[in-house]
């Protein structure tokens, strides 16, 4: 994992991550349909996911998949002919879910489906409905107020039948069972924030991951959010308590601050993680309490599972105007903000990979570094000092409760310096690694001594 | 309750609130005497006071129950036979509880028993002499400046006899005998924030809360300060005990801004209710650590009994220049504010009386509120919104841990939208409330599933 | 001990302070040898020091007492002769432990053996080699500028030989075993901030203490850093687990801010102790964290030991720029830093002394004090207000839970006053004393009532 942090070339994976969302763009996807198998099979040819498919009418826990939503064409075609709204322009006009419409409608009728954002007279807004048979169009509220009276032609040439639900997910398997959950959702259309960045970002880790030795099993799951979260839980609940620390991606690549949503508890490891990470980076960072809105989080997170899963984002849903319109467009992130999220979701898995507890080897006061070359021969001089700081505080605080992450939070050091000073340590016999299943140091009972 | 709450008419309140002040503001009251009587024979007009007498000589705890007060006129003539300070123009002007006096003095002899404000030179003084015979006046600075060498003539016709002291109480029985303590002093003579507010405050409460049904029982205390408070501990040491939450109603008129000074222990489920309330009022407000100074939470808060009780203000008490002063007068205090301080007990109240812990019938996710009409059916709208975030802050919340109170906490949403999501939650059986008892969510362990 | 604090006479403390900082100065110290003995044995002239001599050699902990370093003269000559770097004008310009040299060099071989401060080219910087045999001068910046092409003549006429490690402690015997740490380190050369401050301030200290009764025992170390306190604590492993409470003093006679620097575990009583006295200065103060950089405190607090010391200091050590040359020097210092600085080492001594904790006589309901003459007759004046309020304070919270720090800390009142409003209580048996092996106020359970 070193070597793959210290190859990293963070110019070309913004362009690789802004690239695949490119092509991902287009689609149109929903919480079932073809426009999500499409979007997998995309993912498929960087890693080797597994695809599942849910019969709709299958029960779970107090939900039921729905209906398989596809869609081909849908305009509406004013008194005159021309189509003033037509899906091909953007796939946001439908609203999701619209069941099939083929007909003529007054300029009266037509309003009661259509929906626009006043405050927004350009921008499509993103609206939906899942859960209840309807059909409308999304369109600019300048365009809506372009409407004359007459005769309107409308066609939704949608389906909505029974079929399936479809989500894949990736297991990298690592040394021990313990996993770490990335999860992100596939169901939005042409969107690029909310919700392509996560995808790609997801996409491009797991590809970055997939070949290097991992301590823990890490499982990366591509789903329509929320049923896509009740359907992965109901059919993994045993699967689910394996999971240890997790993270859901959406928003990682607008040029806002990073924020870091806490799990439920607000006191997980992995909040102490992505919080040293955002300390870390030296750049502003905001963290917000866990709120059981969202997205996939809220189920990960509901009390049954309570599982420790935060989410780390650029600006959060709801708090960016363009979220949920035709305005989160290509032109909305960045290389470089979506490669910066990248890397700080790498600094989180190479704490959580890298983090252990230690003691040092004699806990009477500090050992002679000097003799050992660990520090500066000269007393005094102060080009050295950067790296004595990190061994001292190792040294110090591996006393058996201390892991090396809290040393680095306690210590204000960058977790890399503070990992480190303890590979130098190590090397010198002056730490020794705390059996994770037996943390108390009775090694210092004996009063062991070092030196001989 | 809710009910008391809508109907209430606030401008209403805040007249009758400062009426029944009006009402009060000219009797010369002191710690016993024919004052208090006057007093609490107004306010059981209002309410159904039981009225008690503890004669002079009672041993109570480390005190001894004085001898009572009663005066009937004082004034200082000068040698031209004026009156230059008397009684009859503000009670404040004689020492309270002065021994009688009737003689000639020097102005040198004089001015030994002779108080002023020399910082304040229009105001009177509110000095006392409870626990040694003594006897004076309080005049304005003006006053004693203006004073002439020569004999002045003295009256103080006043007793200091056995007799006893008086105070009363309201039970008003709830369905659980845990008491809610209301509890304000009733020993100052013509002074309005300071303390007249909370007599009339706490009258009108009752007033309110007599006729409805309560949960909880509402013990409303009217005393002298201090020796009242211990006397009426020292007699119902068993009943204390049923006390779970209290506040002290005092300056509860002013326009300041609404203080809460805390319980001894700081962390009382009264003290997390009233900074709610004080949080939800959205106008500005002060939290103070309790101090072992002040007025009677000083007793209920003492280490053995350890009472919850706080204070509910509005400027504390010294913190004002007008405190203990001729100036604490009717143009001090106002119908608004005091009518706001009445708002924030029944804030406070509403809290007690509603608080309650659920668990949610279905741990494992979110259930579907869409199909059960909780939601809005079109996902994106923005209308709904306010409605919903309560609903889902109450359903993941719901573990048997968090109250209601807790949920209304750590979401920062109004208790009452909380309150209010947890009746429509209940009303679906989404929740079930937790026995007070058995507070382990024990239904989870058989993963019950809602959906049928 | 208020004797003591009463007649301390704080301008002439300062200029004892000083003046033995002004005789301790030339002498050229190391971590052994004569310099030690002679400063050991000024300070004996003060106070009844017990000087050890440790063989070099021995091993302690990790660490093996080195050999005795001396030095009688050094000096480098341009190829004029003339001495243009003299040991004589500065004993810093040896680089400490430098190896007997005698002989004559290039201006580039004997560039390899100079040490300067580009950034400070007018001072002398301090470095050492103690653990690895080497030579070198320290001189300015300047000088080194000057230097020409041409051979030099360097001499430094010193010893490295077998001999001992000196230090000496001083423990000053209480009523109880429990001892209070206080230790400085004496190997650093003509400097005095950095740290002939600390040990003039523990020297002057000791002679204040060593004539009065104590409660705990008190052990003055001066030792050489490091090498100094793993010595003692290696030869003192089971004396050491006595130390209750620690400061290890240095740099504390400059101008700047007190300065306090926790225990490694953070909420040590010593740590509450000295921020009291800090709050209790009314004068600006800093608190830092531990870090296991720094002085002595590194090895007390090393985690086998984990001793409760602290440091209490003006300007720490590094953050001045004067530290580790030539220009902490007599001018850097003052006698009013110097003398205030004792007197907050006195202040938490004082709180050492007399922290206790209380039970209240009557726990139910105030007592009257009035009768006990502790507060004043007329209720109202204000002249007997800060004297009131600190009994109001211990009365409430001797619950035999709150010592009377503890009381200080919370109530905001200096400490001094909390003691003697305990002692009024105490002197009316309104309060009893909590055996320290029994805190459970159980007098209070049998409702002990004071009033007779």
């Amino acid at each position: 994992m070193d070597r793959l942090l210290k190859e990293l070339d963070i110019d070309k994976v913004g362009k690789e991550l802004y690239a695949l969302t490119e092509r991902l763009y287009p689609i149109c996807r929903s919480i079932t349909g073809n426009g999500v198998r499409e979007t997998l099979r995309i993912i498929s040819e960087q890693i080797p996911i597994e695809v599942h498919e849910v019969p709709s009418g299958t029960q779970v826990f107090d939900w039921v998949i729905p209906k398989e939503w596809n869609i081909r064409d849908a305009y509406i075609k004013n008194s005159r002919g021309e189509k003033i709204v037509d899906f091909k322009n953007s796939n946001l006009h439908v609203l999701s879910y619209s069941t099939p419409v083929k007909g003529k409608f007054t300029l009266e009728e037509l309003k009661e489906h259509l929906f626009t954002l006043p405050d927004h007279p350009e921008w499509i807004p993103y609206f939906t409905s899942y859960y209840r048979e309807s059909w409308g169009f999304c369109l600019t509220h300048k365009q809506y107020e372009g409407l004359e009276d007459g005769e309107y032609e409308v066609l939704i040439d949608s389906t909505l039948e029974d079929g399936s639900l479809t989500y894949a997910q990736l297991l990298l398997e690592g040394d021990i069972e313990d996993e770490v959950l990335l999860s992100t959702y596939i169901c939005h259309p042409s969107m690029c924030n909310d919700n392509l960045s996560g995808v790609a970002l997801l996409t491009t880790l797991a590809k970055y991951l997939k070949d290097i030795k991992l301590k823990h099993s890490y499982r990366f799951l591509f789903i329509p959010e929320t049923i896509g979260s009740i359907t992965w839980l109901s059919r993994n609940e045993v699967e689910a308590f394996k999971i240890r620390h997790g993270l859901v991606a959406t928003c990682v690549a607008d040029s806002g601050t990073s924020t870091y949503k806490r799990t439920r508890n607000g006191n997980a490891l992995i909040d102490k993680i992505v919080e040293k990470v955002l300390i870390d980076s030296d750049s502003p960072y905001e963290i917000i309490d866990f709120a059981p809105t969202g997205a996939d989080e809220r189920q990960f997170c509901y009390p049954g599972f309570n599982l420790s899963v935060g989410s780390l984002m650029r600006t959060p849903y709801v708090c960016y105007e363009q979220y949920h319109t035709s305005a989160d467009d290509l032109s909305f992130i960045d290389p470089e903000s979506f490669a910066d999220s990248l890397e700080k979701y790498l600094g989180a898995i190479y704490i959580i990979e890298h983090n252990a507890t230690y003691v040092n080897s004699g806990p009477k006061c500090e050992p002679q570094l000097g003799k050992r070359g660990l520090i500066n021969a000269i007393g005094g001089q102060k080009d050295g000092k950067v790296d004595e700081m990190p061994i001292f505080w190792v040294l110090n605080f591996s006393d058996g409760t201390y892991s090396l992450l809290d040393i680095a939070v306690r210590s204000g050091v960058n977790f890399k310096y503070i990992k480190a000073a303890a590979d130098a340590l190590l090397s010198k016999n002056l730490l020794v690694k705390v059996d994770e299943h037996q943390t108390n140091p009775r090694m210092w009972s004996g009063s062991l001594n070092l030196s001989t």
